[in-house]
């Protein structure tokens, strides 16, 4: 016997931005799986539900997500994930996986499901605030309008030249992870005249959530993991 | 005196993808406007909200935003709009005006913005589920993973040539309103072995939902306003 596998986005930070779908989900389902970086370590998105988790009889299970492991350990450890959260369907129970944000956009869970066998009746992803949707409200700017686009790209260790090439094509720009090249993006900004073009927002929705708009700051601060950086080639003044 | 203006995402469809801040704001505030494109139509944000709206003291206000005005007459409406919004909140009523999807993202409550002048403080913006996280989740799949990007495009009336240059940066699109030139998409798709690789959703999150995925399908229909398209140039099978 399975039963169903329910992937929730709790939202960016503020345990206000999960959806009511969410919170029905969270107190219905027999098993919640907290991912955690760390054995030991709080889960975020954890912290994010508590206080909408209001269902005792909700069995909370803490599981390993590794974020810098090499890449056979990872798999390893991602196996034995979904070979547990199967064991826990196999007995009948359901299952809700929480995850920050969106499920859709760069999740665990979303990596987690090539490792599980699932029918398509097993399976419902509820949808979560993205975190650039909840900057671009924090700033109070629109992320785009009328017939720009918008992209959303993921930064590794890229170089200027590289970065640069990449912000030719679109009008708007979130870049996630943007603490991995930063100074080489600090190098593209200022070639292509974009120093007052951008936010960067960490922490966004917790009590130490920054926003840095000056690039001479930018310059001095080593940013944290959890950032994200709005380019608006166009500028901010609308 | 005046007070605070909210724009409220209220996601896409699905009344449970309204965040529980949402919800709590429609339910506190004096003043609700809901945009109708014509009088007399429903508000369709309004329709999602229905059964969250909890507070029989809050005033709820049509206000017309025309979708097909000549630029000129459109611009009077929105100024009028705008006046209508300041005058209730120089009588100290805080207002609420909800908006599909995420007001950040081309939404009307973004362009009424320019018409108003609010200081930093009269001013919050709740984000809402966008119709592509809401798209993705249904159909079970990743909008973007790994180094992967993503490009929100809104189309218009382009050709073939046009959307096939677009296609070439980036991994995944999310095309808003691909109804605005749908033969010229399918031939896009067709010449660049992408037929296999859309999927379209209408109406999502309600009865009448459609996802089209078949292009001999989208060849013989005519989509409705509220259709989305993604397009996964690596395909649709993981």
């Amino acid at each position: 016997m399975k039963t169903i596998l329910y992937g929730i986005g709790v939202g960016p930070g503020d345990p206000d931005l999960l959806t009511i779908k969410g919170k029905k989900i969270i107190n219905q389902v027999d098993c919640l799986i907290l991912p955690v970086k760390k054995i030991g370590d709080k889960s975020f998105a954890h912290e994010i539900i508590g206080e909408h988790l209001e269902n005792p009889g909700v069995e909370c299970i803490e599981m390993l997500f590794p974020m810098h492991y090499n890449q056979e350990e990872f798999k390893v450890q991602w196996a034995k994930n979904a070979k547990q959260i199967e064991a826990y369907m196999g007995q009948g129970k359901t299952c809700g996986f929480i995850t920050l944000g969106d499920p859709t956009l760069y999740s665990t869970f979303i990596y987690l499901l090539s490792y599980l066998e699932l029918s398509e009746d097993q399976l419902e992803i509820v949808p979560g605030i993205t975190s650039y949707s909840a900057l671009a409200s924090t700033l109070k700017t629109p992320l785009t309008k009328w017939q720009e686009d918008l992209r959303i790209v993921p930064l590794q260790r890229h170089d200027q030249a590289h970065i640069m090439a990449m912000l030719e094509n679109g009008d708007n720009f979130i870049l996630m992870k943007p603490q991995a090249c930063t100074q080489a993006l600090i190098g593209a900004l200022q070639a292509l005249n974009l120093e007052k073009s951008f936010r960067v927002i960490s922490y966004i929705g917790r009590e130490n959530q920054e926003i840095i708009d000056d690039i001479e700051v930018l310059k001095t601060r080593k940013l944290p993991y959890l950032s994200t950086m709005l380019i608006k080639k166009g500028g901010f003044d609308d």
